[in-house]
Order: C-alpha cells, then structure tokens, then sequence
C-alpha cells in the first residue's frame, strides 16, 4: 500500500485538495519517548512493530507557517535560512507536500522554526512533521480530528503521530496492512512536578539516520526478536507508574527501555553506536548518583544526548550536578 | 549437585589425595574468548548455557608453584605480596583447595605470579584456576588427561577451562547434570600470522563482578533469551572462519559476539555497563579506521578493556594508531 492511497482515504472523502487560505500555520512540540518506536513493519506508511508510549515537551519543538507561492516550486525555509532545492530535507519535504496535490496545482513557502537541534536525536522530525501536517489541516480548512491527523503526521516521520499533544501521549502499534488502526493518543494523566533534562552531548547531525538505523537493527540483530516482549512489558509498567505516580517505576522502565533499544543497536552489523565518549561519562555519573540515593534516570533516543528524568524537588541537587541540562516543566 | 561429588568422582577413584612430592608448580596462559561464555545453567558447577570459543595468549597468563607447608594454614602470595588470610580472593582459592583435601590434612603455600592484570576483565581466574590445577595435578602426581583437569578448571572459574592449552580451543557446554562433558579441548587450527592487541583502558578491580554481572543478566535480561541462537551462529561461522583462514568473517564475528554480549548487559536491571569513556572512543577510533579499509577488529570482556585483532602484515599501521597497545604474536 501506498502512502498517497492513505492520504486518498482521509482527505479525498472531504474533496479538500486546495488551500481555502492564503497562510496556515501550527507548532507542535517534540516528544520524548518512555517507550521507544524501534523498528517497522512496513517501511513506506511507518508502521511499526509495537506500540509506544511519549512525553511531551511543551514549548520545545517546531513552528510552521505556510503561505501560498506564485511560482513553480516550494521554498523551504528553515530557522530563517533558506535550504537549497536539492538537499535532501527539502526532497523529502516536498516529496511529502506531492502526496496533498495533484500535478503540482500549488506550491508554499515553508517556514520552519525548531527551538531544538534538527537530526541529532531530539525528535526534530517528529515535531516538523506534526506541525507541517497541522499547518496544512489549516491552510486547507480540512478540520480534521486529531486522529487523522496523527496518520497522516506518521505518513511524515512514525514518532510525528505522537507530536499533536502535550502530556503523555500513546502510539497503538495497529494490526491492519493500511494502518488506519495505528495513531496515537492522548493519555489521561497528568505528572506536573515531573522534570526533563535535555543534556545535549552533540548537537551535529547523527552519521547513522534512525530510520538507516532501525532497518539495520530489524534485519540483522538476533537479539531485536525480544523487543517486543520487552514493549509489551514496560508499556504495562509505565501505565502502572503513570496511574500510581510511581516515580522509581516510571524512571527504571523508561532507562531500561532505552539501553534495551540501544543494546538491539550494537547487537547489529555493522554495529550502530550512538553513544560518544561523554555519553558514557554522563550515564555513570547518574548510576553514580543513583547509588548515593538520587532519584534520577535518564533515557536516550537515537543520538548521543540523554534526557535526565527526575522530579521538581529534587532539581537544585541535580542542576548543581549537571549545570548544563536544560530543564524542562511538563506543567504548561 | 555438589562441586565436591565431581572431584570424588575424577580423584577419589585414584585415591590421590596426598600429596607426592613437596613442590608442584605449573603456567597456564590466559584466554580470549572469541566467542562468549556469557551465562551458566548450574551456578554450583559452572556449566555454560552455551559452548565458547577462545584463543590463548601465549606467554600471558599464571604461573603457580605449590608447597607443602607444616602450619594451619594455607597462605597465598599474589606477584610477591602475601594477601591477607580473610580476603576474599584467599577464601575462593581455599575453598578450591578444601575440595581436595580432607579434614584440612595439608596445607599450601600458593604463589601466583600474573603477567596480566588482575579481575580486569583480562580472564585472570581463567588462567589463574587452570594454572593451580595443573600445579595440583603435579604436587599430587595424579597425571590426569588434559579433558579432566579442564573440569577441574572449571569448577574454579568456567573459563578456567580453556586455558590448559596454547592456541584455539573450544569449550563443549555438554548437557548432563553433572557436567562430566562440559570440558574445553584446543581446535585443530593455526594462525600464527593473527596479533592481539591489548588496549588497557582502565586495570583497576572492575565493579561488577563477571559471576554478579552474570547472574544479573540470566535473570533480568529479556533480550538474553537470544543468546544461544547468537552463540550457535557465531560458532559456525568461527569454525569456518578458522577453516578458511578467513580473517574477516573470524574479526566480525568475534566483535559481534562480544557487543551482543555486552548488549545482554545493558538490558539487564540494573543496568550492567563495562564501558568507560574510554572503551566507546576506542570503539569509535577502530569503526573510523574501518571505514578506511583497515582491517582491525576488537573483541571485549567483562571489563573496559579492548583486545584488538588484527593481522601481522598490518602491524606498523596499527600500532601507529594505537601506540599503547601491547602486542601479542599467537605464534609460539
């Protein structure tokens, strides 16, 4: 199945395939996985091989405005600085506006503002996407629910169908070949004295792409056949924490199942690394603190940068600890 | 069953339980292993879940020399330092002793000398154990073949029992209770052109014990499930990589293992984690130099420390690279 046959199912019904404004715009913030996306079983619409389970950012991530252009090709602006047409961020940009237009009707100026370091590892197409698939449910009046929208957003990027909230937000994995069944949703529970630490290690590009990555690990590592016995348990754990407010549980799954995920990387070949040196260094120095009683955990998306996890009042310990995190409330 | 039922069953038949002559004195190399033995079934016997595959260092390793002693007490000397009587290190190998002696009716003077360092993750207790049996094996004059001082070994330390010989050797994982065909034998093949290259990172104690760390991940590892399947492929291809002097299928296969092994730890709760900044930016230095056509390969134990693999024509360049690394010819 095609991508452009989803886009068919949801937008065609409604007829809606040309702007009914000159200007749409939306942000969406990033999210942070507790349970991570970690491989796929179809490569073209992103499903994937399990559920997951996110945080969201609130205030971090991407801003999209999209205005209609009088010429024959899209401009991609991002962070204030025009890409050039032929990078590959553009490409796959446009090659995802082509699945909303037919012959090229229409072209945009896409303007992108990301608060966040792009590819290195904090969700920057989970967010782009999501805001991008916003922007155009606004340029194109399509009003649709957010469910749809979260489809259409994993058509993008997968992690981009759980960028449409803040909160705590779950991706259903889905059983069906089209995917219809696989969106995500907001979760009941609230955690606002709950904090993230972005501890950003190397804010270049990664040299091995998540999704380079995740095909890598699904083909070639024996150990990846566990992973979804290791989500199925900790998606249960996390639901448990979330419901309890049990913050040891929350932080002890969503590291382990982070350095699982990570342990399916090496166990691939060739061996996919994402941790540098300072990575290393950073996860002793929590196991450290852990030992000397500190409620603290971390979890680590594809890049080198680890998330600290821990809880409003324990902060001016930790922040003396790791000057350079930057903290971030989830309470909006 | 009991460690002590196995020694009956191999010395008791030979009522060998006095010793011969007033010195016995034995080297046992240490031993890399190239694939891993990461796991036991009997934790009382040392019996692997899975066979192993290792090559000796030649010239690296124990040498023990036994002497009877007319005191109460055994006393044990480590590089010419007398360790104290209640450390632990003293108790293992007295322990080790009591299952040859009745009713403490002799005592040792056990001086170990180690060329390597010790519980680094550079197999100490592999050559350690195997050096102390064979040197039993001459104070006693017991002249048992090489297959049952290598169960001997093992029930001191299971990797014990592949350094009785040079070269490479093969542990048999076996299947019964007892662990009567749980033995190492050497494998008929050479290599003389093949170099290990011992990258010291850190040689203090290491935190987590091997036996612990062990444990730890048989019990709380979900991806360890995979662990035999990973062995029985790599067993395959080392086997045909030795065959075929193939040294490119010998380098990946053995640095695959040994990051799935590794991999197992990290998923285990709490995490086990061996790498220090350090290991990760050698890692990092021995992937660059394979992009760049070089063929070197690492393999890691239950330790920061590398062991570099490479061949002897690639010498110079190597060594240039990594000019810490101690060298060492598999020729003997």
């Amino acid at each position: 199945m095609k991508k452009s046959d989803i886009v068919g199912q949801i937008i065609n019904a409604r007829a809606l395939r040309e702007p009914v404004q000159a200007r749409g715009a939306a942000f969406a913030p990033t999210n942070i996985a507790l349970c991570k996306y970690w491989g796929k079983r179809d490569t073209e619409l992103n499903l994937p091989m399990t559920s997951s389970l996110s945080v969201a950012l609130p205030g971090k991530g991407s801003h999209t405005v999209l205005t209609l252009r009088g010429a024959n090709d899209d401009r991609v602006i991002l962070n204030g600085k025009t890409l050039p047409a032929d990078s590959a961020f553009v490409k796959r940009l446009c090659d995802f506006l082509d699945l909303f237009r037919e012959k090229k009707s229409w072209h945009l100026q896409v303007d992108i503002t990301m608060n966040i370091p792009v590819a290195a590892g904090l969700a920057s197409s989970a967010c782009g996407f999501a805001s991008l698939v916003s922007a155009l449910n606004d340029l194109f009046g399509w009003a649709l629910p957010a469910r749809e929208l979260s489809i259409l957003a994993r058509l993008g990027s997968g992690s981009a169908s759980r960028s449409l909230w803040n909160g705590f937000v779950m991706w259903h994995a889905g059983a069906r070949p089209d995917g219809m069944d696989s969106y995500a949703e907001p979760l009941k529970a609230e955690w606002r004295d709950m904090r993230v630490g972005i501890l950003s290690i190397a804010t270049r590009e990664k040299p091995v792409s998540s999704r380079e990555a995740m095909r890598q690990t699904v083909e070639t590592s024996l150990l990846y056949a566990r992973w979804p016995e290791t989500v199925a348990r900790d998606m249960l754990l996390l639901k448990s924490a979330l419901q309890d407010k049990n913050f040891s549980l929350l932080g002890r799954t969503a590291e382990s199942n982070a350095l699982t995920m990570h342990a399916t990387l090496l166990s691939s070949w060739p061996p996919v690394c994402y941790h540098l040196p300072e990575t290393i260094a950073a996860m002793h120095k929590i196991w450290d603190m852990r030992r000397e009683g500190e409620e603290i955990y971390f979890t680590q998306d594809a890049g080198p940068n680890l998330k600290l996890l821990f809880l409003e009042k324990d902060t001016d310990r930790i922040v003396e600890r790791f000057p350079e995190a930057e903290i971030i409330s989830l309470s909006i």
